[in-house]
């Protein structure tokens, strides 16, 4: 009950930041082809950012499956990822409207850094809370994709420095190896068939 | 417990994308029937995309009602038919704001097409993930109108390189056909009684 | 299941829409109290449309509850209400923008007239659904607020000619009426304990 | 099943709520660390509101889950909360925007105040719905942090004529009291292991 509507206004969190950035995408201002390549990048961005939210949303469906229960920290320290997460269409306008200047697309880097370390500390809150023994603490094992994302949000970050361009494709890249779905947990509550 | 946090979540998307279009009709200048005669294009598109994205919503609901569960390979499908539909605000505003020109209006059609692939990937695989011969394959049958559909969003495309108001003509027709519920389905889990 | 699932999709559209309005009241432009005097009648008009989406929301809730079942024909009439619902954003922003004009209040008031009406054919829908010895024939009896308030409505549209603040008026005593809950239906189900 | 429904919305207004105020963040005008000091402010009440809509949250999810069921008065009560709760971001924007005048973080204090008693009236609602001997009232106990908090909201209010940016301090430190999770309702129900 408590554990269904934590899930509950996640969800509802997630489906409306992944949902208003499509709001901030501006119309190309001629009605052409070449009005559409206009906004390409503007579209590019929101596509990454659509698909981190949707990694993010993924995540946290295996982890809260998993879940055994929450308490008063579990639920702060799930706003506390939603926080980081709402920031999403504001730096993915900053990025975009700068044409992808440096500060903006550190910010952008920045903040999927801090998302990500929100989303282990959800993760260690839950693992505490079932037991070094739980479902939870075995299904992710040593969990290289959450320890190891950090670094790359990091180097991208770095990257932008010299190159924002470049470390927006850090991010898109960070991305891809999230699209792999996290067989770990999926084989664990045993619904890996087909696909 | 999965299968309903993924319907959780498309119930989010989809209720946010058909709401927040309404934000983006802009007042009549004046304040007299003229002035809201002004507005009525705008007030059809508005229509026309709230339909389809009910039309998605509909089908949608009967689809994962057959669905046995869920897997990582159908809830990245299931993102990926969203991403596409979470783009009709901008393509309805672009049409729009544009008078309804030539490339907006193929912009629109095409993000129809884009969508209705989307779903008949999400739909595959579902079928695959419970068997050839479970409910969903049983109940969806030859499936006429998902596969026909594309192909009238194509027309509807090609229809708008001579005259883009006829395209929107056409893809008005596309949404009445699916307007009539899909009995299939309907007959198959034996709730059609009455209406 | 199929219930639920109308339930949670309608709750969702009528909290986006419910919501989404606080974003159109202008900020003040001087940051004093007669600032805040001058958006008074927008936070005015604010109230008035927040509290019909609470209503509907209220009697929606009621009806669902008394319902059997759910099909195609009750799916479309559903979303044929809510697309009359979320036009409040748009017609409370012109009515407020244009301060209270004629036709923009009487568009206000025909917006209202046709969700009631679309609100009748959902009732109907799902009586006819369910069989006229139902629990819901039988709770609703005669309902004549559900029959009587077109009728006002339609009195506030034709009042707006003469004088649109009058409507407005005649709109939140209309709201007013509403706002008593519908005791028929909740001593029906026996929860009208206490309050 | 009713108080399901009232939980939903709820969430879905206040997911909304918490998560809409991201759109009014204006972009910083320069692309540059100095032009994210310039947001400082604005992302700051950002935080603030945000933290607060997760503390209404919070206690709401506590209040609820205690409750033993639901009928027409509260369900109002409800909506009048949450009323109040949608102010948030027209507060927060026009605090924002005069740069913490006066009179706008009074408004911002008082609608904390107004929301404050809408939550005292809700609960006391529920306790004369379930009795005074239910676990409501028994958990809820003298509840000195709910009935102490409108006094500390009023006196911020006062600060802010005196000097509105110590009043928001108030308000950041009336959060961070209500940041201590709900140890009395949690110890009852019996979930506080851990943490």
């Amino acid at each position: 009950m408590t554990k269904n509507r934590l899930e509950a206004f996640s969800d509802g969190v997630l489906a409306i930041i992944i949902t208003i950035m499509v709001l901030e995408i501006r119309v190309p201002e001629e009605p052409t082809w070449h009005g559409l390549l206009t906004v390409l990048p503007t579209l590019f961005s929101y596509l990454l950012s659509f698909v981190y939210i949707g990694i993010y949303w993924n995540n946290h469906h295996h982890l809260l499956r998993l879940a055994s229960g929450v308490n008063g920290g579990i639920l702060w320290a799930n706003l506390h990822l939603l926080f980081w997460l709402s920031l999403f269409p504001f730096v993915t306008r900053w990025s975009d409207e700068s044409g992808f200047a440096e500060v903006p697309v550190m910010v952008y880097g920045i903040t999927l850094l801090l998302a990500a370390l929100a989303f282990y500390i959800l993760e260690r809150a839950l693992i505490r809370y079932q037991g070094a023994d739980g479902a939870l603490a075995t299904a992710l094992g040593r969990d290289w994709k959450g320890k190891g994302s950090p670094f790359i949000y990091l180097a991208g970050t770095l990257v932008a420095v010299v190159q924002p361009l470049a470390a927006m494709g850090v991010f898109a890249i960070a991305a891809l190896i999230w699209l792999v779905p996290d067989r770990r947990v999926e084989r664990f509550v045993g619904d890996g068939r087909g696909e």
